[in-house]
């Protein structure tokens, strides 16, 4: 059996008690940790659970899955995923290929950053489609997701800003030389991602229906959702260039059409009061 | 201290860890229980939490807060919330007012059926807005969601549909008479949203710039999503009229435009496969 157990977002505690008894009596226990991180490590992990974890990066998953499933049919194998065993799409793709081998797998769900935003004040029915802030490089200024943001803003909708995370990352010189030696991890800051989005509403500032997102733009930063330590400010756009939330994971919401609910709750998060 | 704790989606053991330890450490356990339900019952609960539970319907929450709130700021309270805390309007509303009296509180989160409909194989960034069907009576039969799951439609997006719960509905002859008499509870089935929608569709078939829903359109029918004997059915809107998913609660998706491996996912789920 394959179990797909979502960690929910703070730390080991955050597991359900279903998925805590499914852990423990895995014979393997895979944990994903290239799309978000719990506040807490591997180690706690293990203690909390009483297994060993075996650290699944990108390349395992998606190259390599069969080595997870292996055995899965007489075995008992579990896939912890930090949120929602469904947060990423590598994972529904991996759930595709245990049905295709016939190996029988069961999804235990947990709080996802797609849900938890709610924590806000923001009505989750209210936000059109997710979008994903890249790290720009000197040489790489992507800038798709922005058409994104004004669409959900034409329609009145609120847009979640999923920030980039780059946890096992090779330099330049590193991949060309084809040595595994790996950058320090990095997770965007919400004031790295609202510096990005500044200097993309500063060079087309509207859509073409006159939409426009601007320097003075409401936002709303928050980080570590789910953990003690949460935090959320209501800001400006160019004010949350300078605001420091602390450790990851950050994310960003662009509120659409206000809810008078929705606007009592973001005044509570003004970073001024 | 008011603990807003999110039980998620099936029974009792979907609660997380944290949010059991809290529980059973609380003075007074509230349950909501008119905008979702648990595949379990109240006093399986309170046998798993080892505390007695008050059970709170809509009156309850939206006019007596008070009650719940009362002596929290000594006291140890728990609001329990089938799926995760801030999936209705009035639990946000409640955080709200509990900030406004200085009433200390944390929020457990939780799964809820915003983020586990992923278990489909749709992908959550593209959902648009959730719109929610209620019941039809010979008088009244509103249809304002269906120019919602137009819109989304129209920008490619999937809408997820939330069914009706009537959980402490009174007869017209026992409201006029003001007995606190109450109807037996109804949930709304896939096969009822598929007929309500099929009249619409009927009677109003294309937006102003020509998108439809048409009796053959695809539909996703889900029900009792992260139970054990959790059911998803790919079929089209006319076969949902027909479809028997079993028990509450269930969940209408009608997708919109489909990555390939959406479309391998909805295929797994065909009836007749």
């Amino acid at each position: 059996m394959l179990y797909f157990i979502g960690l929910g977002l703070g730390d080991a505690k955050d597991i359900t008690v279903r998925g805590l008894e499914l852990v423990k009596q895995c014979d393997r226990v895979y944990l994903e940790h290239y799309t978000s991180i719990l506040t807490c490590g591997k180690e706690e992990l293990e203690k909390f659970y009483q297994r060993d974890i075996i650290l699944a990066d990108r390349e395992m998953v998606e190259q390599d899955a069969e080595e997870i499933m292996k055995d899965a049919e007489t075995k008992e194998v579990a896939f912890l995923v930090v949120g929602d065993p469904f947060g990423a799409t590598t994972h529904a793709d991996l759930v595709l290929r245990a049905k295709e081998k016939g190996i029988p797998h069961k999804v235990v769900h947990n709080a996802s950053i797609m849900n938890a935003i709610a924590c806000t004040g923001l009505q989750l029915y209210n936000f059109g489609e997710t979008v994903s802030l890249p790290f720009w490089t000197d040489s790489w200024k992507p800038d798709s997701f922005y058409s994104k943001i004004l669409k959900n803003r034409e329609c009145g909708y609120h847009s979640l800003c999923l920030l980039d995370i780059k946890v096992k990352e090779q330099s330049e010189e590193n991949l060309v030389r084809g040595r595994k030696i790996f950058e320090p991890p990095r997770f965007m800051t919400t004031a790295q991602a609202a510096q990005q989005l500044l200097e993309i509403v500063e060079n087309k500032p509207k859509s073409d229906s006159g939409i426009q997102l601007r320097a003075d733009s409401l936002v709303v930063c928050v980080a570590r959702v789910g953990a003690d330590d949460q935090k959320i400010v209501t800001c400006t756009l160019q004010q949350a260039t300078q605001e420091d939330l602390g450790g990851p994971l950050h994310s960003l919401v662009i509120p659409g059409e206000l809810h008078y609910l929705e606007k009592d709750a973001l005044n509570l998060w003004k970073s001024n009061s």
